[in-house]
């Protein structure tokens, strides 16, 4: 337990929705620190997230109190606390399964790291792409994954795989000790319970904006 | 107004997160429709999801009635209903904005079109990928983009360029009469009302998921 865990409420009682919305405060109140801003409302804070400063004030009720009545936020507390709520104020080391088309893209894509997330290790299911340097890493085989993981404490994987080697791919990961997955393919793998998996399906997006433009 | 609009809450009164899981449901269903399953029931359908059979019953009943008290529902039935109101029964035509290593990576992705989004339209800002065949379209110049979402009745953009453009690639989308833009730069881009737009954003997913696998 945490010592400061009497001042706020279990993990399991904070709606994940809640958690959801917090890595987006987290990165307004950078932009607004980058911006030189001290202080901020939760007025300006809903402008900027499209929600209403009620469910800002809720949001952040759950984790103990923030600010003082009428006087707005503490723009550097505020994120100081919330990073460290989410457990995003030391760096976590990541690999990404899959270097394909995606994990390419993946791979090279400049914004995990200046968000604490290091991609450290790169593995494919094929010989042919095993050994290639993509992203300044090399990429290994998934015999090495249980070592990998192990010697770079990866509690976090990215899987790019294809659709059917996903589930197998996703059960190695977890069997190795890996606790949070990002999958990008278009399915919900099983997982035990503790484990966290995340799906970033872009054709599940897209149908859930077609109710509101179907019809108009 | 739709000649069943009686028969069902309007569109503002649904909250979004009900929108948002029906995609899921959608999936499940036409899994189970392959799988030769006729019938299913709230608690089966809540196991695949991972959400209570009250939430599922819930979630729907903001539609109008499925289903019968203690006999499940019509797999056929409920997916044609959830297909309609999602507005996913007829195909959309999607343009994508940028043509680098992910717009490659969206390009070639073949979970699109099964579901009733075709890729019609490439478009890049650099002269140097107009021209190139990338995913059986030829990239086009930005200067064609207003043409071709009208010729083509693209409704639906997804914008993979680099951060410092995607405001402005959004607004020439906007006015060009695009009405759903999937974004995947790490920004949240500001669209007038009426104009759905969501961001994907592997950085937000894993900083939601740090908060469950940190401290336990």
């Amino acid at each position: 337990m945490a010592p400061n865990s009497a001042s706020r409420q279990s993990r399991s009682e904070v709606p994940e929705v809640v958690i959801n919305r917090l890595p987006q405060y987290v990165r307004i109140l950078n932009r607004l620190l980058d911006d030189g801003t001290q202080v901020v409302s939760s007025q300006q804070l809903g402008e900027k997230l499209q929600v209403t400063p009620a469910q800002i004030r809720k949001d952040l009720s759950y984790f103990g109190r923030f600010g003082k009545q009428g006087r707005g936020y503490s723009v550097r507390d505020l994120l100081d606390r919330l990073r460290q709520i989410l457990g995003i104020n030391s760096p976590w080391n990541v690999a990404v399964v899959g270097v394909g088309r995606l994990g390419r893209a993946i791979l090279s894509y400049p914004g995990f790291n200046p968000d604490g997330f290091r991609l450290v290790a790169a593995f494919d299911l094929s010989s042919k792409v095993v050994g290639e340097t993509v992203g300044g890493l090399v990429v290994q085989n998934m015999d090495e994954l249980d070592q990998v993981v192990g010697r770079e404490k990866i509690s976090i994987a990215i899987v790019a795989v294809p659709v059917e080697y996903t589930q197998n791919v996703v059960d190695q990961l977890v069997a190795c000790g890996v606790r949070a997955i990002l999958n990008y393919a278009p399915i919900t793998p099983q997982v035990r319970e503790g484990i966290r998996i995340r799906n970033i399906d872009p054709v599940l997006s897209l149908q859930s904006m077609t109710y509101y433009i179907n019809d108009e």
